[in-house]
């Protein structure tokens, strides 16, 4: 093992501290970034464009701001993935569509925007579905991101490049989105941590529908002490977003581990709605036993309603809103999923809308009255652990045929629909190596408490031998 | 003039130093209401439903808890008048529907326990058109409610029954909601101060559509003072209404006017988009050489867009949500306006839904835009001056005809579109006796400023002959 992998494989927070102290210089991180991507890529495809002439000049910068004593900003230095649905100035944007194959924005976007005043270098794009659209990151234009675990499996989408990218050590932060679970079933399924927050708190300046709460940003990392980090330099106010509030993303810094005493946690196999597999019940009940070593949890399920609809409907206005356009004016540039959307999206009427939006605030109703008896919930993130990558989406569990391509998820997207934070943990290996991740779920806009007491749980939870996490053994690296 | 009059004509601030200090019991201030209602009600038809006996009581308790000490609550003894759109546990609650003609609630909804909470007393419920659809405060329950300065006008709507119980003294303090307007154009055509916050400032747990920022519940008062104490009670967190924030309401009660020093206004006469009557552009021009005198002002309209379809589509949406399963089960007992609305959301696609709401965002960051070079834009707050109140809406405007029986509040919708707060002050009155009044519109979520900003205001155009407020001369109450 060289240097330049050590330096892959330490946290963001690590790395932070050596690059101020002047040990490390953010040219030679980038370097062993580079070098472990030029490793690891050819076998996993998660890193999609880069340009490493920006890259290093950028780092370059950021090593003479250290020189200068000026350090801070959050993410100085540090190489960031950006997915491929954040358009990065000069350099290469296709939202996985190609129709944008060879996108080059003249600007960032706010996201990005955020990223690079914080000091962050845009390392690299990471691979997504076109549009984001899918829970298998593939797409026309870069083919399929595999799971660093085991090369002919999922891994997990939308944000699949960047939970692979940190998985691997190829960076140390990445950017995500979610919508129905897209920066949390691919940060399980590559054993990352990854963070859906109270829509707002990330905020969002280019949602097409500004007060949905439905699709959000956020980041990932592999460990929550890494991902704080992060989201204290993208947390904050943007009125841009009409959803952000006034929260000081500083604030995420600093953050302690609660105590656990007391803390009432309502476990839930499947929210009493969603499709789970045995073998995933089987991995929960498990890891809920371990927790209930840790803090009092309670089989719990929150009543919730008609769900399936309520996001199958939003969604597709959601897709309308975007995409439609894009579908009529060029439909052999769009994929299957897209146009298969919109397509959904023509067949209803304002009434199939009015009624989701009913349904969805029922639905955050009965879930917050059920959430003000307990500190957590926590339930798993997918359905089933990952599959075949060359299978767009499971269309069975356990010999049960599921209604739609996106019923998997319901487990990630009735979650969406609350509008209460996700925090997202890996929690160790299953018996065939995969990794396996919980959702905890916090109080509406109380990502701080929910935060505080993923740190708290993470640190307990590294304690028991069953949830260890372990980095994905490949391309030689950890031989 | 008796001294039970002379209390019902003191701001709600006065009120409650008396109370406090003991020189006026809450048993008191509410017969004098009680009076002032028996005197001058008969003739503008505001207050709809009262429990005198519930009244009394909690005025009772209110006085034993002031006996006690016990005055922490902001609005303790205060009597409030409820618009009849809210829950009240016991008294009858109509929504201006003929199918509700009997409703007694059993409980308070959240803005009513709330104002209770904060030992107000609930008074009194005021008029509204049926389920707040209009701008004339007119419905098949209660008829019509005249405006105080000239009985054979309307007073606006759909908060109109709480604007003239202000403007006439029969309440110290009254709730009012808004959609398209019905907080402020009740407030400027009864010579009152109306506020519509930033949406979730004051929560609104009642939505349907939890997530939509069109509709808001919020304070009205006879002066910004009065609003301010009434806000510091009903702002604050409340996370069943998803918008809802983290803002303390206290921090309302004790707000400072700002300096006007550098203050950048806009004046627009019409957005650049509504229609707007000669004679209102007139009294518009006049008033804002007054306001040139003490701030900055420059004429600059925002770019909109498709203000007009965006509001129709989303409102006819809320109006399917809401109203749509009564319109169907019970035709005979709705009236024009929701009916209209009902039946023009059916003809509505979910494609128009996602454009329009994709508008809305459009509009929302164009907006921001503009704003980013003002502190305050201020424009008219209604198209015409109070008109007959025999007509629902005004059908044209100096011979043009409007497109829809909501053109005419266009003024008042393109800025609930925007999602920035909005306060109504008034402004004198015009060449035939009737209150005038302007719309300054604050920064999103910049609620204090603008407020602060208003306080200024409102001091320096007391100060401007031609800006004075005078109480109408109604039932002889102020010969």
């Amino acid at each position: 093992m060289t240097e330049e992998t050590s330096l892959c494989d330490m946290s963001a927070l690590s790395l932070r501290r050596l690059l101020l102290a002047k040990e490390v210089s953010p040219v030679e991180l980038l370097t062993a970034c580079h070098q472990r991507i030029d490793a690891v890529n050819p076998a996993v495809n998660a890193i999609v464009a880069e340009d490493r002439a920006a890259a290093l000049a950028a780092a370059k910068q950021a090593e003479a701001a250290i020189l200068r004593g000026e350090t801070q900003a959050p993410l100085l230095g540090l190489p960031i993935g950006i997915k491929d649905l954040n358009e990065t100035a000069g350099l290469r944007t296709t939202f996985g569509s190609p129709a944008f194959a060879e996108h080059v924005p003249a600007k960032d976007d706010a996201f990005v925007a955020t990223v690079r005043a914080a000091g962050g270098i845009i390392a690299a794009k990471t691979n997504t579905p076109e549009f984001g659209a899918g829970a298998n990151t593939t797409n026309a234009v870069y083919g399929t991101t595999a799971n660093p675990y085991d090369t002919a499996l999922t891994c997990g989408g939308s944000s699949g490049g960047s939970a692979v990218a940190l998985a691997t050590g190829m960076l140390p932060l990445a950017g995500g989105s979610d919508l129905g679970g897209s920066l949390r079933t691919p940060a399980a399924y590559c054993g990352i941590v990854g963070y859906r927050a109270t829509p707002g708190l990330v905020p969002t300046a280019r949602k097409a529908m500004g007060w949905s709460p439905l699709w959000t940003e956020g980041p990932m990392a592999r460990s929550l002490g890494d991902l704080l980090l992060f989201l204290s330099a993208i947390a904050g106010e943007d009125r841009r977003d009409p959803l952000s509030g006034f929260t000081e993303g500083a604030a995420f810094g600093g953050l302690r581990p609660a105590s656990l005493e007391g803390v009432k946690v309502a476990v839930s196999e499947d929210l009493g709605a969603a499709p789970v597999s045995q073998a995933v019940r089987r991995l929960f009940r498990q890891r809920c036993a371990a927790l209930g070593e840790i803090v009092d949890c309670r089989e719990a399920n929150p009543a919730l309603g008609e769900q399936d609809r309520c996001f199958e409907v939003l969604r597709a206005v959601g897709f309308l809103g975007e995409l439609k356009s894009l579908v009529e004016r060029s439909p052999a540039l769009v994929g299957p999923n897209v146009t298969a959307n919109v397509k959904l999206g023509l067949t209803f009427s304002a009434v199939d809308v009015a009624e989701a939006l009913v349904a969805q605030t029922a639905l955050y109703h009965r879930f917050l009255a059920f959430m003000e008896d307990y500190d957590l919930l926590v339930c798993p993130v997918a359905s089933v652990q990952p599959f075949d990558k060359a299978q767009l989406f499971p269309t069975e569990i356990d010999g049960q045929p599921l209604a739609t391509y996106i019923s998997w998820v319901a487990i990630t997207y009735v979650l969406t629909l609350t509008g209460h934070p996700v925090l997202v943990l890996p929690c160790g290996l299953d018996e065939n190596g995969l990794p396996f991740g919980l959702q905890f779920v916090g109080r509406k806009g109380r990502d701080r408490e929910l935060l505080r007491l993923g740190l708290a749980l993470e640190e307990a939870l590294a304690k028991e031998t069953l949830l260890s996490r372990s980095l994905p053994d490949i391309a030689g690296l950890h031989r």
